[in-house]
């Protein structure tokens, strides 16, 4: 049913989950579409649209309970379990990731870093052990994570990309702020680009 | 003329940029509507609405002019003055910014730093001095910076907020992962939400 959900759509339903977990926080147990179209500047029809992609999940007079959405927005983002991630590059960015983001709200475990400064390796950085990443090959083989996040120099980016892809990584999380080609076009990469976000706020300003 | 444009359309423009960058830097001099769209998975008829909304820049037969296209849109996105901006914190994602992040290419200049640490204070940090958080109000009215870019705690993240917009900011480039509800609701802020981004990715893994 969700095969051909518009990237668009996609990218809302993290928006709908926090806002619904706000809303949750507030002890909050039902709302409209109205409502939520309101909280996150949409319109009600294209709120029932959104979720009609997936099944829909209001009842008509009634809207919205919040935790059954909440609930099944989670499992549509497959943020219900627990998938493993490293850090490749262990520097000031992954130290932020590292120390300040949520990643179990995301049904991730960070399970390793790694870095090409010896004097880091084999130490613990905010409980996260980090090793040489010459030895990167041979634990993702042995470790399976499922999700690569490039915090490393973009000179390095596509080389560790391809072969973390090729020992069986299953999508990669990229602050390099350089597209990926990789040899295998199948795999999921999630661009984080600085650059953009402050370019629509250099666009907003004084408008 | 680009009053009501479509924040959807908006977003696109930093991608457009990006993409005419890496051409300019292939040396190529032209391009069709349908070519770029390739490039940016989009279609030639969206292409050519998105850059009527600032007037269009193409030319029936011949396509975009590579050069001209980019000028073009680095005056729509206000990136080719230089304004100044503050962070507030200086902890490991700011150094991540201050070290890796290219304000120039934004038209951004970075001028000082912030943090409530007193064994950062009157250092520089990248070239970037830094002072207590307690100043910040002192130093805006001052020195007049543009932007604000939040890398402090979420606690925190209201208050100074608030104070910074007071004293004139006119743009919030926000890390802190909470939406923030200013006194003055006419000043942009740009959030970067870390975890809808890993959200998008999970839901891409194994579809």
């Amino acid at each position: 049913m969700d095969k051909n959900v518009s990237p668009v759509v996609v990218r809302r339903m993290p928006r709908y989950y926090r806002h619904l977990c706000e809303l949750h926080d507030k002890n909050i147990d039902r709302i409209s579409s109205s409502a939520l179209a309101e909280r996150m500047s949409l319109t009600a029809s294209q709120v029932r649209q959104d979720f009609n992609c997936f099944g829909g999940f209001g009842q008509q007079g009634y809207g919205y309970n919040v935790t059954d959405l909440k609930a099944a927005i989670a499992e549509i983002l497959c943020i219900t379990g627990e998938r493993k991630a490293i850090l490749c590059g262990a520097g000031n960015l992954a130290r932020a990731l590292m120390s300040n983001f949520n990643f179990t709200k995301c049904g991730v475990s960070l399970v390793a870093a790694f870095d090409s400064n010896p004097s880091l390796f084999d130490v613990e950085m905010f409980g996260v052990p980090v090793h040489s990443i010459s030895t990167v090959e041979q634990y993702v083989s042995a470790h399976s994570p499922d999700i690569a996040i490039l915090t490393l120099p973009k000179s390095d980016a596509h080389k560790v990309a391809n072969i973390l892809v090729k020992c069986g990584v299953k999508g990669i999380w990229n602050f390099t702020g350089t597209d990926l080609e990789l040899d295998d076009p199948g795999i999921p990469i999630e661009n984080v680009h600085f650059s953009e976000s402050l370019m629509v706020l250099s666009y907003q300003i004084d408008r």
